[in-house]
């Protein structure tokens, strides 16, 4: 059987009520989509059975699998397995190995098991048992008139370690394994979404490819999917050449990556900031881990009253040379900055200003921060190795 | 009329797709919840005509009211303003007084305005513009038999700044203006979910009032519902006794503001760490703002090889005595830290651990964290203050 279309139905009222946001749509959705599944849709409602149901008649009127998502816990909010099992009308068998697998994880984790966590151990009869190495509740797959319907516990870290150990070859029957379309993505700067709009359908008129665009300040993200067979390079490199001037970065590249990536061989390197509000931290820490930076890289982030530019020189001429200095200083605006980078003798400095008025203080911000990362990076792969 | 039962409808394939989370959805249900709506469903489609279509279909089946969110851009993926005008059976009209706002907006900016945008000033015959501040695409509220329909942008800042400035005000007539349930919450740490479960059906045996539980790890949290004509008090003082060990804070308190709040009378503080991976500074940023916290608060995060203790405590021996410090050490295993706090001549030490074993990395990160902001906290308001 061949699945096209997916529906994730995501049960929770932390999620429906807004407390916590959905990520294991997204995730569970970027996925399916690079497994080669065609559409994914997301159903997210409350714990509450006769929405449940609901869902699960639109969901299974809609799609041609169906992925739950939450409702397998332990306390009375959690039952998907009761609903699921009306609308299968399976009823519910209790699996001795799951219980076992609790005992076990008990154990490891030092906590006492509790009776009202049996009903974690009841599946629909005819169920396949997944085993969830990450969790309490183990996974499962059934079926309703031949359509698959995967459910899964709610903790992200649990879904994350199922695909990994499971369901990613599980579903290799289903979904043909690789996407049919490769999904190109360039991230501009400087040029509005319009504007880039009519650059990229001029340079790709008579692809017949499918374009997507996505406004994030500063960014506007071009997208364009390119079905497998089709011969793609000519019309990419046109669409280069045509958004080059605003390019940053493409597909899955990023200026934190590349800024370090390019502080590898420094022996010791700090960035001093005040602000950017923990944001410079927020860009870096994905890449700054244990294996890819094994010399010490550490941000500082200044709060309060921002200092004056004496206080900034003072600091540039007592620090050691051996290391790399970045600095980023707000002034008294918020739409413009001091940064610097320090190394032995060179040093570089330079005002940089967001295009925006002051009061737009978020898109501020983000722009003077991109460009931040962006001049150092720059900085460090031309000007320092002269 | 009365609303109870709302859909947002979010329309975006980089949502349907995974690049990005619906964090609109949450915010928006939040803010609902909050203004008196019983049900929030969340559904999310692609940028497909066919797709969104049958999603208005299904919406408007289950719910009083829909709020639409994005797909109002100016580039050929945003056609939610034409699929509705389809459905709706209302031609499109376009509306001088937006392209005003497109050039003045253009102005602001500093961009210049392109043909394409064009699409942006059409709405459905008969639909109520409603402005937004904050972007370049108004939003409008259209009825099919009805049944009121709100189309928003996608921008999460657009739409955050059209609720406060009409959407809010307008839905009052929709919604009673605030919830008729108040939502009780306490985060837990130490008892696993199903044993803090027990308790809270015990404690509340008899009161009807709903109950939900979610496990976030290192907490779990127990949430009561209470309806605004019951008297609840003596119910939730019996729960608060029986969850009394275990609880660490309550309602929307959290420890990285007690902990941001305990330092404002100090003059200068510092906060080093290793082994976080930025999560400190993830965990306080939000409080420190420069209107709640004046004196300057200083986060230092060091990647890389974790420091020896040698090296600890000549950091501490050449520290200046007038600011506070905190510092936080990971060792050789990733499920213990040595904490620290120093204010002239009180020092604290104490090397905390973690219940889980080492594989159990991210776990043992998250409850590490808390631990060190709740031991931190209870220092300065207990310790110091003799």
């Amino acid at each position: 059987m061949r699945i096209e279309k997916i529906c994730i139905l995501a049960i929770g009222t932390e999620l429906s009520e807004g407390q916590i946001i959905n990520s294991n749509a997204a995730w569970l959705s970027k996925a399916l989509i690079e497994s080669g599944a065609k559409e994914c849709w997301h159903l997210t409602l409350a714990d509450d059975r006769e929405q449940i149901l609901t869902g699960l008649k639109i969901a299974s009127q809609h799609a041609d699998m169906l992925i739950l998502t939450g409702g397998l816990g332990p306390t009375s909010d959690d039952f998907t397995r009761e609903v699921l099992s009306t609308w299968l009308d399976k009823p519910l068998i209790f699996d001795p190995d799951s219980w076992t697998h609790l005992e076990n994880r008990a154990q490891l984790l030092k906590f006492q098991l509790s009776p009202s966590q049996k009903q974690q151990c009841y599946f629909p009869e005819g169920a396949t048992i997944i085993v969830n190495p990450a969790g309490t509740a183990h996974a499962f797959l059934c079926h309703r008139q031949n359509q698959p319907i995967f459910v899964l516990p709610g903790p992200p870290s649990e879904i994350q370690k199922i695909w990994e150990t499971d369901l990613a070859q599980r579903l290799h029957q289903y979904l043909p394994g690789k996407a049919e379309q490769k999904l190109y993505r360039w991230q501009c700067m400087g040029l509005p979404e319009a504007d880039l709009g009519d650059k990229t359908e001029e340079a790709l008129k008579g692809s017949l490819f499918r374009i997507g665009y996505r406004a994030h300040s500063p960014y506007v993200e071009v997208k364009v999917w390119v079905p497998a067979e089709k011969e793609a390079q000519p019309w990419l490199e046109k669409l280069e050449t045509a958004l080059s001037p605003w390019v940053i970065v493409r597909n899955e590249e990023d200026l934190g990556s590349h800024l370090v990536q390019a502080c590898q061989k420094f022996k010791r390197v700090r960035l001093l900031e005040s602000g950017s509000q923990g944001r410079f931290q927020q860009r870096l820490a994905p890449y700054l881990t244990p294996s890819a930076f094994q010399t010490p890289f550490q941000i500082e982030t200044l709060y309060g009253a921002p200092l004056d530019q004496n206080e900034i020189f003072k600091l540039l001429e007592k620090e050691r040379s051996d290391e790399l200095l970045f600095l980023s200083f707000c002034q008294a605006s918020a739409s413009s900055w001091l940064i610097v980078l320090q190394q032995g003798q060179v040093l570089q400095q330079e005002f940089l200003s967001s295009p925006y008025p002051e009061e737009q203080v978020s898109r501020n911000l983000a722009v003077l921060i991109e460009k931040t990362l962006l001049r150092w990076s720059e900085w460090l792969s031309h000007k320092l190795e002269k």
